[in-house]
């Protein structure tokens, strides 16, 4: 086989545990829909850095620490600004802030680590003026916090493997979770919900994109070949949410639509087992929040970065240079001819 | 096996290719001795991104179109200035630019390559005030262009595979190219010539180094089991260059430690068939060139982006996501206690 390493095994962990036959993730140690809904996000990203949760003297200790490393340096606003005004995609706009979370530092993989846990809402919410913040939010950044080897973590531990910097593989990161085959991408899930308008419409909107041939945005997921089991936790999630103030009608279409969508999906797909997957209840969730379409996947960065940052530090204790090989299926014995080579523009 | 994907074959390429046991690179159909001292940089770009040589009226064009690219966005000399104050590392300042690259551009994987390989001679010369060119240096870019699936390529396929953009891409490669294991840091080869000083010396601290057990920088690949053949490349270069009009007592020097270091390893190691690799003469011809030791490595990614460039236009034209598994290490069915959880800092 060659090309995508697939089911290829390239690192062990103790961060997360992607169990996609039983539909569970574990996150050191902790079933997600135990510890998501519950954890503040600070201590699920001390859980990963540290291993076990924190003391509460430790938990105010780490939460200040993070408070206080939350301002960007002076050049940050000015690319803040810069990206702003040429309307740069958000992502583009974190990964510029990224590169420079180390700028003044002493580089240190720790103290690097949770610079950018820290900077990262920071660079999200000045980019976008955003302020809203609640347990909904608290409950969807702890379920993103991590999920296995992903590509964005497996990018930075592979940049990390060469004993970069904490900061270079987490700017690297950014990058790979911008691409939309990284899956992190949940809009278009809630457009199709946008599209359907009302309940009565689901069955024959969805039908008639299946008899298209078209992909359900929402559903199915390369790994788990059963319920992902952060949409349970989103979705209860998303019905407190919707129930204390939230848009109730839009909540009750999204329910009529996962239910007629999973309904025609076995019907005409029965040997898929095609299921809800995370990104239908992330864009439910984030757009009852206030969230833009744009600023989803940033969002998603806000929580991952703590996988990453962890990932970084257990392949500087445990890894190894990762280096695959290359098949050469180019030309051989071509020969640069000096004489008649090309003239030289001045 | 677990952790490094050490012989795993992670994807096919048209680019180059490394022959470890021969001792041959060949980019793109040609050897590397026999393309790098003689084509200009711009021909081998144009190699790389397109399969074949320009023409002369092509390599017009595409320098010139390089030219037009050359300049920084405003926020990338507020960023260069930044970086010098906090005294930035060379390579810290270039991933800062690089992730800026795209600043104000339609996003285009190849007006994105081209755009990542005209700025960042830019950047590290801006850097550094850097003005210095000539056929030596054009020889060690065209000789360090690409190398097969080297980690900082590899991580540039892994960040272009999930979709994304190529300047996201080449940004992560900066990254790894940073870190020590990847193999593009060739100063500690030429401290090692200045720590001899004198050619009756070689011998001496040679051999106290290998009764101390350490590693000799600049001998021995991970890849390569007999003599780089960018090494001979980028020696004749250095022959000529400092009989030219360079330090040639310097030279003589690197001369010398090479043969005592080749004969010392040869005799005490006879089973590790331990060359000179490409840091080397690297070093020495950087040195020789006016390049402060700091600005080795970022040279190296004015040639090597090149590489990344064509493996990322490669990878979307013919790759899928790359994502290999984890195995997980760590406990499992913990429970998080939410009544007597951490008490909750304001």
């Amino acid at each position: 086989m060659t090309g995508d390493l697939e089911g290829v095994v390239a690192t062990s962990t103790r961060l997360s545990h992607v169990d996609g036959e039983a539909g569970r993730l574990t996150i050191a140690g902790y079933a997600v829909e135990d510890l998501a809904p519950h954890a503040r996000f600070e201590e699920v990203a001390y859980l990963l850095l540290y291993g076990r949760l924190p003391e509460p003297s430790e938990l105010v200790r780490f939460t200040q620490d993070l408070a206080a490393r939350r301002a960007l340096p002076p050049a940050g606003w000015e690319v803040l600004r810069a990206a702003a005004a040429a309307q740069a995609l958000p992502m583009d706009a974190l990964r510029m802030v990224a590169a420079l979370a180390s700028l003044g530092r002493q580089e240190d993989p720790a103290e690097d680590a949770l610079t950018a846990i820290a900077s990262f809402p920071t660079s999200v919410g000045a980019y976008w003026r955003l302020r809203s913040r609640a347990r909904a939010l608290e409950t969807y950044l702890n379920t993103v916090c991590d999920h296995g080897l992903n590509a964005s973590t497996f990018a930075a531990r592979v940049i990390i493997s060469t004993r970069s910097d904490v900061i270079s593989a987490i700017t690297g990161a950014v990058g790979a979770l911008k691409g939309p085959l990284h899956g992190g991408a949940p809009a278009p899930a809630l457009d199709m919900v946008f599209e359907i308008g009302t309940p009565e419409r689901a069955e024959t909107v969805i039908g008639a994109k299946l008899d298209r041939g078209e992909r359900l945005m929402g559903f199915g997921h390369r790994i788990y070949r059963v319920r992902d089991p952060r949409a349970d936790v989103l979705a209860q999630a998303a019905q407190r949410f919707y129930a204390s103030g939230g848009d109730q009608r839009l909540y009750h279409l999204a329910q009529q639509v996962e239910a007629t969508a999973l309904r025609l999906l076995r019907e005409r797909k029965p040997e898929r087992r095609l299921d809800t997957n995370v990104e239908f209840y992330t864009a439910l969730l984030l757009h009852g929040l206030g969230f833009p379409a744009a600023l989803f996947t940033p969002t998603f960065a806000v929580g991952r970065v703590v996988g990453w940052s962890a990932h970084c530090l257990e392949q500087l204790r445990d890894g190894r240079l990762i280096r695959p090989q290359s098949v050469y299926v180019g030309p051989t014995d071509l020969h640069y001819d000096r004489g008649a080579g090309p003239t030289r523009p001045q």
